[in-house]
């Protein structure tokens, strides 16, 4: 099943969708079921402390989930998230952008299911686990 | 097992630890393992078509979480997410705050779990459950 | 939204979908929207150390949701398990059965979530924490 | 970190601590942060109509983990399962076993995190995906 956007028509998109993505994201990846979305740490996203905020790295999974969901169907801004899970596992790196990397489970008439491991930039070791499901409205 | 704090302690300790907490969130009501915490939705909460984005829905059960085991447990800002699941069940009311009704199931010495509704205000049905762990590190 | 079950025709049902049913389950208590459900511990339910076995209480979980499910709307055997979340707080004391107290927080008309709270009986802490979703196949 | 049991010690432990192991359960395949557990279907793991049951898609996803797990850590028979989430996302082909491919994303010192990948054998889509955590109790 081929990609229906490529990156820059995705980026388009989700901007639209997704206002605040065009400062917050960027497509590093995009292929068959997969993407690599990037979160530009800045100032905003951050605990006292320097360690992302829980609720930049969950926007990351659902972000990075529904960028693939929309890249396989087409514009079809109505499919929502119904469900997720993550868990937190290491800290992130100070000063490092995140990249979520999620892989297309199930894509299904109605249900979509997708895992995302989030990584520091140049880290090995991921940092969150989540999986993101979305309803997919009919046509 | 008492509450080691009041709400306006309760609050001024989240402010410490969530900067962001004195301008989005209030706690409601406060009780022995359970607190009521609103978010104050404004115009950065919500989405294009006016529905609370998910990474808010995210930060107030994530926030009410913390709030009921640092009331419960006293200052011990290191407690940490290690997982959580949410699910997203109705479109909450434009132009309302959000209410998570938060109850301590387990504190544990090591871990505790929450779990939380979700609620419009003036609503009678959840817009979204969740449930969510935390790591307590030994004193 | 009233039952379209009693708690025998809901038992006779189960023990056609599920046929372990009549054997493992009965059905203490049936009201609009929620179910507790009693697991008759027997031998084959148990670790050794006496516990009670992950997948006799997802059994547990999964069932009561399912249970309420199918009172709520009627016989619609083709009702399935999409996704679950299950915590595991306490062990379960030894010798007792086990009740999921079972409330079901959405019953739209393609998905239904339920929560899940599983307690020994005669405890007041509950020893797991569950949350089930179903999809409902178009009639 | 190397492996603390090979597969044939593994089982052995297995065989001890989940006793139905030696029928339900085959290692396939072991290595560093990696195992592919093997449920061989039997006529108690199905479903009317032929699908593995939950439970039984449960027992594979704790069993794979906990037995990675072991495998990395050794005898430590107390860890236990502390939470979970399972997607069900295609019915199981009839007659053929399932694999669990699980891997350990997170060896820490009081928690493990795994994900599993469930399939028919022979098939290149997942049917279930899980996550698993456990705690690890102080030596």
């Amino acid at each position: 099943m081929p990609l229906k956007m490529n990156a820059v028509e995705l980026m388009a998109y989700l901007d639209e969708v997704f206002p605040q993505v065009i400062d917050d994201f960027a497509v590093d990846r995009l292929a068959e079921m997969e993407v690599d979305l990037r979160l530009k740490v800045a100032e905003r996203h951050l605990r006292p402390g320097g360690t992302v905020s829980g609720p930049s790295m969950f926007a990351l999974a659902d972000c990075s989930a529904y960028a693939i969901v929309l890249a396989m169907i087409g514009r079809q801004a109505l499919a929502v998230t119904t469900s997720c899970g993550l868990d937190f596992m290491r800290k992130p790196e100070a000063g490092r952008d995140l990249i979520g990397k999620c892989r297309l489970l199930k894509l299904g008439r109605v249900l979509a299911v997708a895992e995302i491991l989030i990584y520091s930039e140049g880290g090995d070791q991921p940092v969150a686990r989540a999986n993101m499901t979305y309803s997919i409205p009919p046509r």
